[in-house]
């Protein structure tokens, strides 16, 4: 099987650079002496899972009960479901570890503490809960010192459920460079186990102390104080993280592939079969780059210096031309970009894009299929 | 069964809503005197087409080759595949024909004319083919009065392969009122009726001749020389629908149920397990309403006066406050919305929302779930 006996639009991932990101995330764990628990949020795959752990069910993240409860039929163990859990999701995830699975839970709010307290308590479970800690990103957790933090601490340490403290900086994707990326690394860190400090000095056990992302991940100075990083899109990279300098362009392993329905001569242009649902709507990287919907390189094979971009999404078409301005080639050089001709499509962000198909189609620098992996989505 | 009784996020579809939304479009097709053939792109579900067909099988539209898969396995034989298809796909559009589909395949493009008649030729298939006409919308299709018309039309009909013509008049979602719509409704018909009459006079068939959008179908003023209408979202619109006029916020049949995760008291927000893929990045209807990435209203009832968005979202967190800023109402009423309790967004676009999930949960104006539909995903 060849990338030409594939039906469009559909996933690849070169294994060979997905084996290289995970090689370099590996040694960023051990250089910060962390255990790596990847955030499978982004390949939500077994396969992928395995190969961070060297072929073993090691330890994970998730951001779905889906995702725990595929991984758990695969064999893993050892899961952080890193969201916020609302309280009707506590039975299914006391099945979970009725099934062996050591999950654990997060939380930021008073009343979800309680109700994990009282629901454990009628399961007979003690759930396994971790405290989110906010560290600059406005999206979730409570501060590190704060009456909030306290109040949790105590109502889970009580039942016997605190398990430690969990932040992600998720503001680190807003960063404009490397040494402001390691100031966001540094209060996600200092953060983080200063909370686990105030709980441990009023006497409560907090084991786990967990950061994440994949920019504070590479670029973090030290992790004195955690246990545990969760970076999940660096198996993969995507045209953000190129622009925000977590990688470069070629260290992108998934990307679309597409064919060519058209050639729209009097706007010099070339119509795909990958559109708003192939690729998401997701524009992120163009802070960076002139990337539109995502950058089309050949269908094996590196980026052009003078690539096309989809400059625009239909449901099912996808618009491209030259990312930086038809000045850069005029005339339209279609006989490249055959009718029926195959590109990639390197995505803006690969959790969005990656999440609109059930498989990766699996090359090693050839355009043969090696393999072909699953994937979980859904809720 | 009952709303409490789901997981969150999930699709419910309000089955009242959606008969009433059918039977107004129904009614717009028998007025104007064409066949309706619904787009199923929107809500890819066998048990909505056939709603639209009183409880029959009729004519149908899709917009990918797994859509007419689905569609064929629950018994409708009629179909249009309504993008232009790459040559790639002959093999499996000539598949659904031998199993008595009556497809009709879509290009706009010579070369690819060219490979439906020789791969017909091959497999001994008449292919019926439909030409793409432009009529504005700068996406797809060839000019009415053109040589590649003419080029096509010669192609597919020597092959006895030409079966007529079809635009889709998408830029009337770019319109500003309806009487820009009823514009746009009149070049569309007027383009695609001149385009089957150049054929024509060119000694060709042209039987179908096809136009499509929900906007143009509902606010058009005639139709004369077209065969049939493709409008889709109507089945189900939108906040985008709404905002351009097509229906009011009541006729939005599909919102996605969420469960409150955390408040954020210092920031008077609440955090939802709605975020990014639960209702895609699509924020289409900003254009009209302060509708960030989605409208709330309680699980059952109407949309309030002063309703919460969406402000923003992670992957798999939305976060949500008033609409039209705090000022609305100060303090944040936290008791209205508990920890635990549920709510639906209105998406932007449900179109993009809906492709997340596989199911719909259907109510009928109270919380009870009368019934759960499938849809297909993917390509």
């Amino acid at each position: 099987m060849r990338l030409a006996d594939l039906q469009t639009p559909c996933l690849v991932l070169d294994r060979a650079v997905l084996t290289r990101n995970i090689a370099r995330m590996n040694a960023r764990a051990k250089e910060l002496g962390v255990t790596l628990r990847p955030h499978m949020k982004t390949a939500k795959s077994a396969e992928v899972a395995r190969r961070v752990h060297g072929g073993k069910a090691g330890p994970i993240t998730v951001s779905t009960l889906a995702e725990a409860e595929y991984f758990a039929k695969h064999g893993f163990t050892d899961i952080v479901y890193a969201v916020g859990i609302s309280p009707d999701k506590l039975d299914r995830a006391a099945k979970l570890m009725a099934g062996g699975v050591d999950l654990k839970i997060l939380t930021d709010e008073v009343g979800v503490a309680q109700a994990i307290a009282e629901r454990g308590k009628a399961l007979g479970v003690k759930f396994r809960t971790l405290i989110e800690i906010e560290t600059g990103g406005e999206r979730a957790g409570v501060l590190p010192a704060s009456v909030e933090l306290d109040a949790i601490g105590k109502i889970l340490d009580d039942a016997g459920m605190l398990a430690g403290v969990l932040a992600h900086a998720g503001h680190s994707y807003g960063a404009d460079g490397i040494s402001e990326i390691q100031e966001i690394a540094e209060d996600e860190r200092a953060g983080v186990v200063a909370a686990a400090e105030r709980l441990r000095a009023q006497g409560r056990k907090a084991d786990i102390v967990s950061v994440g992302s994949t920019p504070t991940a590479l670029y973090g100075k030290h992790l004195a104080g955690v246990t545990e990083m969760r970076p999940g899109n660096f198996v993969f990279f995507d045209l953000f993280q190129t622009g925000i300098g977590s990688c470069e362009i070629g260290d992108v392993a998934v990307g679309v592939l597409t064919t060519i329905t058209s050639h729209r001569i009097a706007r010099k242009q070339i119509l795909l079969d990958a559109g708003a649902l192939a690729l998401s709507k997701d524009t992120g990287a163009n802070r960076h780059m002139d990337a539109g919907f995502g950058l089309l390189r050949p269908a094996t094979g590196e980026l052009p210096d003078k690539p096309l971009a989809i400059l625009d999404v239909h449901q099912e078409h996808g618009i491209a031309s030259y990312a930086r301005g038809l000045d850069q080639v005029d005339p339209f050089p279609y006989a490249d970009y055959p009718v029926g001709g195959r590109l990639v499509v390197l995505p803006n962000h690969v959790c969005m894009t990656a999440a609109m198909y059930d498989r990766y189609h699996v090359v090693d620098g050839s355009d043969e299929i090696i393999d072909v992996w699953d994937r979980v989505n859904g809720w």
